[in-house]
């Protein structure tokens, strides 16, 4: 070899690394001013060597019914697999700092609502067709809470002497459920499948983002005949931040849909005001923090707070109600309602365009109330270029969005790109909520690594893990590290402190949370050093 | 409404117009200082008209054995949609420009190859093991050019009589195929399922990039035994020629894959070297320019010129052969030899670094030599982020590439991305192909729209249309134009125009080809302006 063959070779060589280092000069990992401890930088390389060997080994095992194993499939038929990996055993450990995209009405696990409900004797249930072997997964259940005078004797749903439209008791009916049906297990299967997707119907029947939503949207349907009863709202809202709390989740900011004027109370009348529910709200949080300092561990939870949602079904002038409700709300409740958003299938509903005057509106009746309720909107959740879905996203900045919920088409949009890194406008990425929804087939086709390396904030969300079975933050965040040579430790760290520094807490509070992570921090990276199978 | 409100409307809406402009001026349609003639404009709304009202009707019908009928599904199973759209019609007359990303062995539509290799005598057909109904789709043909004192009397392939292993004449084997096995169309069907990809193989049984590569590997295994034989080959390349032009397209440079150092001759000795190769090509080019000029339509076919190319297999020090083999060619034939290539599965093989060494060591020896072989790498061909394959394109871009062949995962570098704009490295994109090979389900998940947004220049291409299906151009053009909203005519039109500006030809040739484009241009805004159904 000549020798300006070799001069040329060492030449490339620098040339490469600085290229390399300065395309991912960026990432929000690389663009801190402060350096990785060498602790930090040996448990990376743990954890890199660890994925790379599960990478070789359990996910090229054959596994019956898996036709395709590989790191970053889809979840709902990889999600076996995870749970048998030591990267996820790791990750349930990480702390993962604020879950900042999630919805009230599908954070807690079903079969835990299924057993929550059945304690209450006033929650019925009825069929609005007769219930068959064959209509199962399409038959409905739609739940309700009565008052004691229309409690009924009917003792199932199966029952040829049921008579179709009927309330029956939930117990009843479980007990009651066809023995030719499943019996009670059959009727666990009934009720867990109508309020969770599974794989062959994310990945068969309704493969395509239209057909996902329809099934998506009524698990929602379902679920809220059971939610939005006040005694059941109330433990459902416990459990949702224990089991977060236990998945290392520090601080929350949920989407709670106001849609529905009123919820059920324990006396069978639909008549809870939404005040309740935000009263119930905090009431819930002040329980779990004194339980966590009973416990001698208040540092692991600083609390929830509500993003006021409804939904981009309403006209314009429909709207007025709830953003003249949602001031009212902010104004009794200044430390729980912090922002603002607009929900539902982005792709079918209206877009935020549409709502432009009201939602101007809105921005003047806070300044003569002097209340300030942040904008942080949904957009962009769509697979369409340049359609209405997509264009949301230059609506939610103009607007002054402070977080985009979900993005997933802003990397098309370099300029928008741009906007957010420079004026820390975050996303809030949902990667499994993305696949299962069928935005994108596996986490390597996701274009959340394009976001990192654009230098564009992100923080990891479960969106609704009720309905995919993502309890917590581990899973997103374990699918999104094993999907990406490039991602490691710090990455993670790196969005788990995002989701944090973009949260709508002050500055104080920031600072309060911040200082609790790095302790963890530092735990979890010890806790990796030390990790033998 | 407050006046305040209707004022902020108005800022909104103009703020709006002006992000999204703004957003998409680096699109090359926006970049150009040349307006779009009021009949483009009017062919655009008319063409855009015709996707939408397609995309709600014969989208939206119900197809018998397509499961989720969509604008860009994937093109195994629309294809028989796509063929029924007037957008196809309309597409199919469109000028295409330059063809800028093709493998040779993969462009003539299969069921030409069969009836071509018919014709010869010598063409000679053998399986390794036994052919039952049951392996027909594993157990491939191995085809091979017999000298005449091998030629053989066996009749049939699927006889109980033929020793497992022996040859077979092509005719005979046809001829004799089982009736059990479906007889002559039993042997069609057997011949054309080895050498393409099917939808149940891309979206069933292969559905992994890894995967679905063993398949496509395969098919070029097996054909390599028909087309490198001197007739063929001859026949092979005036067919590729004439059905681009039918296609539209004006000029192609064609990657040649120079691995096995002869080809067979119609003595059936495998005896042809590489200038035979490249002299043959120049031969047909001109034999397809002269048949053009006595049609009176000389202006369709600028030519057709080589990127040479080997595979990512060899050793470095196996390497320096092909780089001199290059040179020599080069010598030889310099108009027809414009740029070097290494390709094969780019997540599986060797990554272009890995050859480092003899790559800059052939840069020097070009400098000796006094010849210019621009590289023309592909690059980014994969899922992976941070893997070999992704890093190939700072090797590829470092290495001074002149286009980049594929970069499906360039999107994910923003200073990559950038370089590209700046300095005018064209990507050379194949949507269906990238489709069938599985690094995106459909082209809605495709990251073509993002690059065009970043103003990164694009040639479409479609790669291997044999193994696809996707002859010519047009099938690459409509799935690029359906799948988006922003797309439109002039889209189309930046596209064809790119594939001539970033080709290799010389700037004079680059006039001649543009200045035939847009003739061909503006007939084709006419046509579409005259269009009926």
């Amino acid at each position: 070899m000549a020798l300006n063959v070799s001069a040329d070779v060492a030449d490339h060589l620098a040339g490469r690394a600085a290229l390399i280092a300065n395309d991912r000069g960026m990432r929000r990992e690389n663009a801190s001013a402060k350096a990785r401890s060498t602790k930090e930088v040996e448990a990376d390389r743990i954890l890199r060597e660890i994925r790379t060997k599960e990478a070789e080994t359990i996910w090229r095992e054959d596994h019956p019914d898996i036709k395709h194993p590989l790191p970053g499939m889809e979840f709902l038929t990889g999600k076996s697999i995870i749970l048998k990996t030591r990267v996820f055993e790791i990750l349930s450990k990480m702390p993962k700092g604020a879950l900042l995209h999630a919805h009230l009405d599908a954070m807690v696990n079903t079969r835990f609502l299924l057993e929550l409900s059945l304690k209450y004797p006033f929650i019925h249930v009825r069929v609005l067709e007769p219930l068959t072997a064959d209509n199962l997964e399409t038959n409905l259940p739609v739940f309700r809470a009565l008052p004691a005078s229309e409690f009924t004797e009917h003792s199932s749903l199966t029952d040829a002497s049921y008579p179709v439209g009927a309330w029956v008791p939930l117990a009843n009916a479980r007990r009651g459920f066809a023995p030719e049906l499943g019996g009670e297990e059959g009727f666990d299967k009934w009720f867990i499948d109508a309020l969770t997707i599974n794989p062959t119907q994310a990945y068969d029947t309704h493969n395509t983002v239209e057909k996902i939503w329809l099934k998506f949207v009524s698990t929602f349907a379902t679920s809220t005949g059971l939610i939005r009863v006040e005694p059941i709202w109330r433990a459902y809202i416990k459990e949702f931040f224990l089991s977060s709390i236990a998945d290392g989740i520090s601080y929350i900011e949920v989407r709670i849909n106001f849609l529905f004027k009123f919820m059920f109370g324990a006396d069978g009348q639909e008549n809870i005001p939404h005040r309740d529910w935000v009263r119930i709200f905090g009431e819930v949080v002040q329980d779990v923090k004194e339980e966590m300092k009973k416990q001698g561990r208040e540092h692991v939870f600083l609390g929830a707070k509500i993003i006021y949602s409804t939904i981009k079904s309403l006209t314009p002038e429909g709207l007025d109600w709830y953003t003249e409700d949602c001031i009212a709300l902010k104004k009794e409740f200044p430390d729980l309602i912090i922002g603002f958003d607009l929900v539902g299938p982005e792709n079918t509903l209206k877009p935020i365009i549409y709502y432009l005057e009201p939602l101007l509106h809105f921005r003047e009746r806070q300044k003569e109330e002097g209340v300030d309720i942040p904008f942080i909107f949904h957009a962009g959740e769509t697979l369409g270029d340049g359609t209405e879905a997509d264009l949301n996203l230059y609506d939610a900045i103009l607007l002054g969005t402070k977080r985009i919920g979900h993005g997933y088409s802003l990397i098309k949009h370099p300029k928008l790109v741009d906007i957010c890194r420079e004026r820390g406008i975050a996303v809030e990425v949902c990667p499994i909520s993305n696949e299962i929804l069928r935005l994108t087939s596996s986490m390597l086709m996701h274009p959340l690594p394009a976001l990192l390396n654009n230098g564009v904030p992100v923080a990891l969300c479960s969106d609704d893990p009720a309905v995919f079975g993502n309890m917590g933050l581990t899973f997103d965040f374990f699918q999104v590290f094993v999907a990406s040579e490039v991602n490691g430790l710090s990455t993670l760290g790196a969005l788990a402190r995002d989701s944090i520094e973009f949260s709508m807490l002050s500055p104080e509070e920031k600072n309060k949370l911040l200082t609790v992570f790095e302790k963890q921090w530092e735990e979890f990276v010890d806790y990796v050093l030390t990790y033998t199978e």
